[in-house]
């Protein structure tokens, strides 16, 4: 077991595709959270599954750590690495294998970012609707489970990944799932490996579930004079059936950031911002059901985006809230909560953060896929100050606690990695346990990803 | 080691819900399909999770298979005991334990059939929209991850459980998922078991996502000359988006089924079934847009059911198509294939299927759910003449290597069981062998419904 070895062998092998670099270990060991540096002890670029075997098959001989490393953006520490080990950049591997429209599906390999993989199905008439705030790799998407705006209409990944390639810990390529749309054909390996943070293997290539570009859509924003009257209007929004392809909670302080951060003019109070997608005529009733819902519940001054850019602009805003947020407090990092309730709880959940935000000594603006019954509070701490990042986890702590005790989950889209660990246990209980025996039977040496997602890791 | 001191366990624990009845035995050794009665060594009536847990030890301690048993409807014998053992049957668990009308969710018994479930949830305004044609458990529903005619717009049973409640080979009880819509919190155990044929756990609570009913719904039949036209505008009416709730294929041999089964007078010709789910606005645009598919693929002969009545009994009549086919030779048993491909290739599989079955010696209608790119052909045998058995299952597998050639599943809803045992390996390769390492690092004494699923098990 040595690691010398190990960077010997993919020196040798990668050459100027292998780095130790203290810039690259660095670049490649950092998060966009709250976390502290934790850098591997090498990068390397694949370009080829068989070269992943082969790194996966020289650190397994040597006992070193691998960790997959997308485009950077996981918020829970993910693609860190706290026992040291080598990051695999996928960047090299970031094509488009193949697009099949008349089947409505596609396969990618693993670096290539939701962007890119937007603009190259553009002509296409499809699109790929899981849609996270951040530029995401769709690699790191599938490991992460991430799901975002248009996941109360489309799904998250797991609902969306439809095959995988994967090299496992001792680097066997295993091919998961088929293109059929569905299959019972044995143990649900695509759903197991999804969400798996890169615990179990590392992904080489995805087949992912395209959806037509719908003909016609329209997008909004409306105000709300508090926020139970926005969470009131979603939840009966969903209930009633309406297919909303998009549905965001977006509170006071997040109007106040957007402001400062776009030159908008938002008034200072919560609003939902929402899109529909269809005929003209089924966004015309479904937008007209949803003003009825809104008016009853006191919104207004709805404003209407219906054209193309003007869309763009919309969603450019939202995707971008969680910058738009922190550059709200100059040098300040964020702890980002990631909560997920049953919708008949999700008033008495956003009320309850806002109120403890509130009596805490830091701030932290809320926004949210409410459709979904997920809303992230994105506190922000001075870096300088450790008593501030204590304040965050207590806070953090609290609400995950409140989610637990209504039925939700610590994490809806974010993950575990090393963020969400210790609230585990108490998530799951004993199933945390079989996750960690899976693990086990997979990675009997934790050589993947080692120190997150299962106990004992 | 002993058979007879498990008998005489469970015999002392569970009194008269417990039986060694050769009654009872063969009532839970058959199967609705072509397979031969395996009977188990007992059959047990279990009342609660710990009751379930205490057969599990018992089994455990004298390594004596385990096999659940729902409500007999599987069609590849998974709830058969090719080794004997202790089938637990479920009848006795199958309450709806919750309905949370405001969270769109239910927790319920595993026993419960979908037209029970669907009864008590009618004056709710919800419904469990997982449909396949028998009258299953849902528990068994959930473990052969089911689907069926509303696939195509709402999922198949992976999409719609929530959570699970598993006694595992050791005893141990696990709850998986929860009851937010989303999660990223660590592996998808929930997805792990749907479909895992009591392979890996018995369930003994499922949480299952619910649907508003529609508003409005509209049910239609139409008739095609030709079944490559019938194909071609399902395959246009996915492609162009429209939220169809149900579109199923009938060819012209069910087409005379039904004729003589129901007394309908349905032209001898292929038919698709349709319905759709929404606003009254929304049903008459999907139905205005599928119509102009249809007679632009020459469909004619529209007739509409729009009352509940005349919904009711046209899926009824779809529903009892497996019967209605075999009642259409005397005293033949079925083979029925389940093969799903890519929607590009369905066309061709169809045409395929149905070439190689005139061919053949045995007759074989074919219906399915076309959406989903699944069909199925009923291969009639006798069951006292073996050389039409053999020729089903040569039938069978050319069907399954076509589909295994277009990227398709050897099973889109049927399940593995005894029945498709034999193309894992060529469907998942490798993949294959990662679930028997998974199977064995939960039941590594395969105590729990041995021989079915995966390998060397």
């Amino acid at each position: 077991m040595s690691t010398t070895a190990a960077l010997s062998a993919l020196s040798r092998i990668f050459g100027n595709r292998f780095s130790v670099s203290a810039a690259e270990r660095i670049g490649h060991g950092g998060s966009e959270s709250h976390f502290d540096p934790m850098p591997p002890d090498a990068v390397v670029w694949p370009e080829t599954s068989q070269e992943v075997v082969q790194i996966v098959n020289i650190c397994a001989t040597e006992g070193v750590a691998v960790i997959g490393w997308g485009a950077g953006t996981s918020l829970e520490a993910q693609s860190q690495a706290p026992r040291g080990g080598i990051a695999v950049d996928f960047s090299r591997m970031a094509r488009v294998l193949e697009v099949r429209a008349e089947d409505m599906d596609c396969t990618v390999q693993p670096g290539i970012t939701r962007q890119d993989l937007d603009a190259e199905l553009r002509h296409s008439g499809l699109f790929f609707p899981v849609d996270p705030g951040a530029n995401a790799s769709i690699g790191g998407m599938a490991m992460t489970r991430a799901s975002g705006t248009t996941t109360v209409r489309y799904g998250t990944m797991r609902d969306n990944v439809m095959g995988l390639e994967v090299v496992l810990a001792d680097g066997r390529i295993i091919q998961t799932g088929s293109r059929a749309r569905k299959s019972s054909a044995g143990y649900d390996l695509t759903g197991l490996m999804v969400g798996s943070e890169g615990t179990l293997g590392l992904v080489t290539a995805l087949t992912l579930r395209l959806h037509g570009r719908p003909e016609a859509v329209a997008s909004a924003v409306c105000a709300f004079s508090r926020i139970e009257d926005a969470v009131t209007a979603v939840i009966e929004t969903i209930q009633s059936g309406i297919p909303v392809a998009r549905i965001e909670f977006t509170d006071a302080a997040t109007a106040i950031a957007f402001n400062a951060y776009k030159g908008t003019n938002w008034p200072a109070v919560p609003h939902l911002m929402v899109e529909f997608h269809g005929s003209d005529a089924s966004v015309a009733e479904d937008a007209r059901r949803f003003g009825e819902i809104v008016i009853a519940n006191g919104g207004e001054d709805f404003k209407w985006a219906l054209k193309e850019e003007d869309r763009r602009a919309l969603w450019a805003m939202r995707h971008e809230g969680y910058y738009a947020i922190l550059a709200s407090r100059k040098g300040a990092r964020a702890l980002v909560t990631d909560v997920c309730v049953p919708l008949s709880r999700l008033g008495e959940a956003v009320e309850t953060a806002r109120a403890r935000i509130e009596e805490s000594p830091i701030s932290g603006p809320i926004l949210g896929h409410m459709g979904d019954g997920n809303f992230h509070a994105i506190l922000m701490v001075d870096p300088n100050d450790p008593s501030e990042l204590d304040a965050a986890k207590s806070l953090s702590n609290s609400l995950v606690e409140c989610a637990l005790d209504m039925g939700g989950t610590a994490t809806g889209e974010h993950g575990v990695g090393l963020g969400k660990l210790a609230y585990m246990d108490r998530e799951h209980g004993e199933a945390w346990h079989i996750m960690g025996e899976i693990k086990r039977s997979l990675d009997p040496y934790n050589i993947l990803n080692p120190g997150k997602l299962v106990p004992g890791n």
